[in-house]
């Protein structure tokens, strides 16, 4: 990957994914061959970002499919690592970012934003990549990428996108494969909620508690098991009590084994 | 430092330091000007690597002079941060390096490494150094650089420099200024001990415990308070039992409120 790096022209844009592309990832390719000379894909499904009771073994994988998206869409090199590529015996280091990654997915996945932040970090490292595209579907994980970012001077400039959606307000995401035909339509449900919230704010409701619960009801209601809502600083991720400044609503719920989130940009 | 790093001629070498600089610094910077089309000393006292109960606010400063001592050696560039620059408000990331980081100075300097790496990784980074030169004197922080400048990609290739003594045997330190002049001569014990423990093995005693005792012994009958010797894998600071392959012997102890460290290569 180095030796291709290098004769790569710059500057290179890096899409970092675990693979099994969808229209969302497309949309961060087309946005990197847009704005840089070169543009890498990363594909890896990294283990260290998944719990133990987690779905990394079934992680959904079309390596093939993969390869032929990215060519399709003029990527200059696809870097696929295996497992131990990137953590090669005798590998001992983890980056944290700490208060970001504590709350919402990291209360509920504990070590899942200490996987991300050391494996993007290296990508980006590795890569030395002059910008990065990531989906704002991850909200919690782009703030902690931008923070590491930030706070380790890594010259790289994090690109987000915004969120891929099906026609009727799913969020692409690679775990939709998962839904079963039954379930598949209650998946709008956190789109939906979202979308409540905003009308209620657009309609003069400022309690942030009021309209998180806007959200957590429409997620219910759809007989989703919900993880959270809540309506927070688009930066530093702390639950807001009023909407009187910009805000984020982040959601997460369950559709049997199926595990949601979404969120939306609310002022 | 951004700006007057992407100005100077290449390869260039980092000599990260936190300052009142002595003949060891001057040995690493001589070496990195032999090496390297430019040369950079960091100066930064990291608090993040220092204990509660440790001495960052009285560590011994003196920048005039330092940077004195960098001119006169032809240093390109000076970089002496402050806390603020190093750690704006909102800094939330930090670097560890497990197993390596835990025994030894870690068990005694509880989140010592932890500052460390995440400086280190910050500094090496920022600096976009092609090299970067350590003194051997910190054998388990060298250990530590080694190990996540490999595991985060980061391309700078990391240069041990032999420890610089003193004619009786004293490893050069900044805290080398707090002893004294009652108990500097007393301060040798640690290079006595070392070469105590090299002439045993050297006459045929290959029990490492037995040749961590005679660095014990040495240092102890000096009237220091031991904190730890050891006979160690060069590598993974792991103790060994028998010295039949490559060995590095560890030694701290205090004088006083002074803490002092050292070690030497066995075999």
């Amino acid at each position: 990957m180095r030796t291709a790096r290098s004769g790569l022209p710059e500057p290179v844009g890096v899409v970092p994914t675990m693979g099994y592309l969808h229209e969302g990832h497309a949309a961060l390719i087309r946005r990197a061959r847009d704005q840089c000379a070169s543009v890498i894909v990363t594909l890896f499904v990294n283990p260290r970002q998944f719990g133990p009771n987690e779905d990394f073994a079934r992680y959904p994988r079309d390596f093939a499919r993969d390869r032929a998206l990215c060519e399709s869409l003029g990527v200059d090199l696809l870097y696929a690592p295996s497992v131990d590529e990137v953590y090669p015996p005798g590998f001992a280091t983890s980056v944290d970012v700490s208060g970001l990654s504590e709350q919402w997915e990291g209360a509920h996945r504990p070590g899942h934003f200490r996987g991300v932040a050391t494996v993007v970090a290296k990508l980006l490292i590795g890569t030395r990549a002059d910008r990065a595209y990531f989906g704002e579907k991850d909200y919690q994980q782009l703030q902690v990428v931008k923070r590491l970012v930030l706070d380790l001077e890594i010259p790289t400039a994090i690109v987000p996108c915004p969120t891929v959606r099906e026609a009727d307000g799913l969020a692409l995401s690679s775990r939709n494969a998962y839904l079963t035909p039954d379930d598949r339509p209650r998946a709008t449900a956190l789109h939906r909620g979202l979308m409540a919230a905003r009308s209620a704010l657009a309609g003069g409701e400022r309690d942030a508690r009021r309209l998180a619960d806007s959200i957590s009801q429409t997620v219910v209601s759809a007989g989703l098991t919900l993880d959270y809502a809540a309506v927070v600083d688009p930066t530093t991720l702390a639950p807001l009590d009023r909407v009187d400044r910009p805000a984020r609503a982040l959601v997460a719920a369950r559709l049997g084994r199926v595990r949601l989130i979404d969120n939306l940009e609310l002022a």
